[in-house]
């Protein structure tokens, strides 16, 4: 008889480098804790899982500019507090290197490897003009509903 | 005997459209599945539930300043990124039509027919100086006490 | 035999003293309630932590930097909307003030009498530079892990 696990959810709303890199410590954390866990991207959390290079869509206008106007991947975020245009971002990630703080490509890399679910919201896609093949491989896509369906059997449920 | 429904509680502290939307979808989500959903509405959150028209009240000068400067209802939000001086709620707004996503007084309509509890926050009222007849109808008052209460039995607990 | 008691705990992600608020106001609410409740300082929000006068120490210049840059304390807290350059801080505290409302620092205080256990995120620290001696008394020190056994347990957990 399998054990059942604990279950561990985040929504990953905000488009923040900081916000993120949180997400991240905290599901890796759980996830090394043997808890299943569930990040679901919406909003601007979808940017983090950009590619880093530009992909060639058939998209509308608006659509077209969402995608310029958005941070395209997790090397791309601003910070939530003390951005100076970019220069915050550098600090951090200086800090960090020097730390030996894993980055947050890294982050999501360990992530995956550790069975975290990465959960690309298709309501937020349809709405911004997302296409699959622009964001990273191995995410599963999904509603609020599935959302609602690890969360009901979470211990550990955050908004980010 | 009836069963004991799951329940799922959202803060809504932000006062931004975006997340006021993330924060009703997930509450219309839960009801839909027949959760007791509980929204308290706090701080900035407050002015989702303010009415479009101004109301004549008896207010003091810095509650009136506050009254000025905070928007008025859920169709003036502004959004956490990329708000650009107003143009991109209209965007999100544009493209949330014509993808016939419901808009957000849609949602807090159908928020309020599948008897989501609405609570306003009356320590932040207080303090901003928001009177009862400034927001909508079929609200509940209370405090932070009746808000524990709800999610201490929550099996989602979100804070927005 | 002793009853155990029902856990809350909150992670302070944010810088802003609107959210500090927030969450010392539910923490101190779960408390008065008697749950256990433990209050984990990451990122910016261990800002609300630090002591007011600068304190003497051996840092190099980028943490120095943060150091600077950052808001020294609870009563140096900007608001995340409505800032104004400090005025709106100013008008958040003359209104709790005129209501009786405790301020940030009340809050603290009272946190610490009944029990809410502090806790500041000690890989936070070591990126911002930041030193025990530049926080206030009474805190405990720990990482992720801790949080996640605290948070495993807990019926309310929010992330603010």
């Amino acid at each position: 008889m399998e054990l059942e696990k604990d279950k561990t959810t985040i929504v990953l709303f905000s488009g923040d480098l900081d916000k993120a890199i949180a997400a991240f410590i905290i599901a890796n954390g759980a996830a090394a804790y043997d808890h299943e866990v569930t990040i679901f991207f919406t909003f601007w959390g979808l940017n983090a899982l950009r590619r880093d290079e530009p992909i060639k869509t058939n998209k509308g206008l608006l659509e077209k500019a969402f995608g310029w106007m958005m941070p395209r991947g997790a090397k791309k975020l601003g910070l939530s507090k003390m951005n100076f245009g970019g220069l915050g971002p550098q600090m951090i990630k200086h800090v960090m290197k020097k730390h030996k703080a894993l980055s947050l490509p890294e982050l999501v890399e360990l992530a995956q490897e550790q069975g975290v679910k990465l959960v690309a919201c298709t309501m937020t896609m349809d709405l911004l003009g997302l296409k699959q093949e622009e964001l990273i491989d191995g995410l599963e896509y999904a509603g609020v509903a599935a959302y609602l369906g690890d969360a009901a059997n979470g211990k550990v449920n955050l908004f980010i």
